[in-house]
């Protein structure tokens, strides 16, 4: 299952498309529409203003309701895109956003409105696209779930403490940090294998990074291995029920690049949100003069609540290929 | 420049074939040695007294000492290969290690011996690859350079440190764990992009994680942004000498996906060798029981030492891919 | 610049994203419209009278009239689409179409309404994405043109000795197949490489034969090669305004898998439309009986005129490959 | 299964490294043995007198006699190398040949003797990966088997007309080309896709094309559909043993780019062996004049009789590729 994700903040839309679909999946859109509205913003004070219809029209690819195996497109209209005057992000970059790269690698030929390509928006149609991969999965009796395990330095924070945290950084024109913590059960033994793009931890890996604001991914442990002696570190092997398993699960599900039975686990950690309301040192590239820059209007003073379906569907996406689904 | 590293621990030869090498690329082979010589086991009481002459043969690829843009195959005989038995390992898989998914994944068929196709000797190999892929990207004034960041919990070790935990270890006859930061200075702005299978990060990430026992990886401040505020997080822009930098390099030299001008910085974490002398559980394939498991043989009781070169050769041949070298 | 063509005849749309277009572009639309109006059906009484407006909707991936660089989606929305019952052919597969095969691959999931994603229609937006690639690769001085060489058996005829065969086919209720043979200019000297994935000729075919219909591809002097010497074969280098060249472009531009100067070309052959009037043998998938079948509906007799910006814009799709055009 | 050849004709040694075998395959030796002598030279007056013992050294992949699963390496050693100065060849490239594209791609660090990495000595390692793909795909009931169809213009020649067509050649000093067809028995319908990169036609092309000398396919009734009527050229369906066939097989196994459960076939041709006696017109690239050239050394007057397994070798990669097998 391979996809494509299109779309800018302000052009006409946003979608995927998704080639290698199994046909015959039954698109559950009472469950599509629940993964969407997870992933939606302006539910609560912690999250950006900005409301989305995110009404899904699938374009391709389906038939009587079931998938066809052909590329399916899936498109979702932008809406509430206010016409402000964004122009002056070409001049002055926003410190942390893609404004700068983003004109590099485009010689300036890249929609700038609202981040454009880069913006979070686009994690919409990845959600489509994750919970297609969740209804292929399922039939496989593979589940992908994932959870907040930091906010703002905090770890495994309560939902008041979350909340708390990310309203005290917003009171002050911040933002804050923090990381998804994801568990795919159900992963058959024996899959994927050492070698270079072939290797689970490489294959997800793939899949997380290409969520904007991911700045790091860890198996099992993770960076915990660093401080962990040989003797706590591998995972003993047990039975349970007549079948092979390991006591505990250090290695996140995979050794050598494979999976060993048990859940495969990862931690993603995102960076703060670049959006901050505060005064920031920049760089006018017309004149070539360092300047103070107020960005305004609305930001998300955390994304990491909003990102925990995001992660689940990256996760999904990179669990077919693992399985080969196509 | 993709790659394909070939060999068995105990079978005739390790190797590797390089392709999309530029052509006319002069083998330093004094450097190619060096490298080599960094990664090879048996230089002090830190690692496993296995020796390698690591002697490396070409077969194809290189005329009159340039390399010719054709396919590289270069070729390690296996000498130091003790001939113990190590079918029990077939029975009862070893914790920590890749006997049980290797067994599954090729169905019982792939050589056991010393670790087979999984072993860390096939990072010997890789360093070759590293190093033409360091030399090319000398021409372009890239250059990479890894350090030791923690060696079982110690961060920044002093190298007095490192020793000695290592043979603390050692002495109990368990392992350790660690961290390697590697920095890639000199990458032009502007290259890759957000797209998945494109985006800087993913791509490191896919050689990074085909090293045997990496478990994570993270750019820039790392899993430190989830306690970190946007206005901390966000690198100002400024000028330096008339260019466009950051003030800091949070982000690791990488914004949406696309190299900014800053250094390309990651850290990677090894977890600890999961080859010990304690005795482990494990079970019976053959009875299915369970089972206490006593390795013997040489133990290499940190890889994090030897790792640096072998980080910095799969960060040489990401850093092509991204800069699109052939 | 790689795309994904998706859509169904009867769906709601077809369409086509591009990844890796060239940023700032200017779509010349009068250019794309033309483009799409020389495949267009109904223009004359040789095709399916089926009319298609063909409007492009660009959902994504431009900005201001100029390609952003990042991924461009495409989309015609379908309007003529008769609902004629179609479920006759689920039963009764129609010789030479892809309706047993379809229902094989896609375990009867398919939309098999008008051949669904396997209809001639598709071609559209493969014409779009051609037109696209036509315009990057006129900025680099290369060009693409076709010509009909072959209808139903006549070699390189006249637009009338084509005509009156098509219609003599049509008359009979028949359909006849025919060649096309493209030349791409100004492809320069280099590029391409002799290995597997790398070969101009291989990378070429793989574009051509994703069009429907087609069934073979050759280079320069293609299947003549068979009776030729090499003597007359190969192609003698000589010097043309101080340049080298060759006098005699047998080979089609291409040596060893790379290109030489010389214009790329080759010919493609297209079966006959296996839509026809007559009467046909075929199999009841139901009751596992030989049944004679009558196809209904509009009928191209011949898809080759039609067929000639279809591979155009194969053709340059392959030619922005070879080149590395991002 | 891909692969990558390395080697020079007038290198160390020519080999191939083989990555997705399927794990447990037994080595027939003999069968391999076989193979490779079919594609060995010097066997009669028809072809280059070089002899090539052509004995392949395993180094990796292959444990107890059976493939492990894990990359397969083998390695033919080149012997029979005359030390015959071709450093003329840089200054006057031989018509036909890739002396001068080589060259250009290298910058002229490429390997120039013996033809280098474009030598059809490199079908050795393509024929030994083709065994191993045969025996993988013997396994699942398909077997590959090609014959040649043209010499010199002669169609279906009988043993000894190719002969007195070739010898006739060479006592001119000249050189035939000719046709192979081949067949694919026993592949499963329902594999493959319509779609770019997924079709039939278009992965069996990729392999076949990056055989030397090959400059064109086509499948089933090929450009003789150019001449056909709809009528004529659909396959009728019809039962036999209470399956679905077809009556006949113009279409060569292939409907959308699906496999329909008939033999996939297909004819290649190959030009002429540019290698002749015969004064040819080049240029000195050093003066920039032209120039006669006369080549010396041991030619082919023909390399289709040879190339027969090559051509299987490389329809059964396809084979496997299409299959999924790994």
């Amino acid at each position: 299952m391979r996809y494509t994700i299109f779309g800018e903040s302000h052009g006409p839309a946003i979608g995927v498309t998704l080639e290698g679909v199994p046909a015959g999946l039954a698109l559950d859109w009472d469950f599509i529409r629940a993964e969407l509205k997870r992933r939606a913003p302006g539910q609560d004070d912690t999250s950006t203003p900005r409301r989305e219809a995110d009404e899904v029209e699938i374009l391709s690819g389906v038939f009587e309701g079931r998938t066809t195996g052909t590329p399916l497109c899936a498109v979702i209209r932008n809406t509430d895109t206010r016409s402000r005057d964004y122009s002056k992000l070409r001049d002055m970059p926003r410190p942390g956003h893609a404004d700068y790269t983003g004109q590099l690698r485009y010689g300036g030929y890249n929609d700038y409105r609202g981040g454009g390509h880069f913006s979070g928006r686009l994690t919409a149609p990845l959600v489509f696209a994750g919970a297609v991969a969740k209804l292929a999965l399922g039939e496989r009796g593979v589940t992908v779930t994932a959870r907040v395990s930091n906010i703002g330095g905090i770890s495994d924070p309560t939902p008041e403490q979350a909340r708390a945290r990310i309203l005290e950084a917003k009171r002050e024109g911040d933002s804050v940090g923090g990381c998804v913590r994801c568990t795919v059960e159900g992963m058959p033994a024996g899959r994927g294998a050492p070698d270079f793009g072939c290797n689970v931890e490489g294959i997800f890996s793939q899949y997380l990074f290409a969520i904007p604001a991911v700045k790091g991914i860890a198996f099992g442990a993770g960076f915990g291995f660093a401080a962990m002696q040989g003797s706590e570190a591998n995972d003993p092997f047990c039975l349970e029920g007549g079948a092979v398993r390991t006591a505990t699960n250090h290695t996140g599900g995979v050794n050598g690049g494979i999976t060993n039975g048990m859940p495969v686990e990862f931690e993603v950690v995102f960076r703060p949100t670049p959006s901050i309301s505060k005064s920031q040192r920049t760089v006018s590239l017309s004149t070539m003069e360092e300047r103070e820059l107020v960005v305004e209007g609305r930001h998300d003073p955390c994304v990491v609540l909003r990102a925990v379906p995001v992660v689940e569907a990256a996760a999904a996406l990179a669990a077919c290929q693992v399985l080969g689904l196509d």
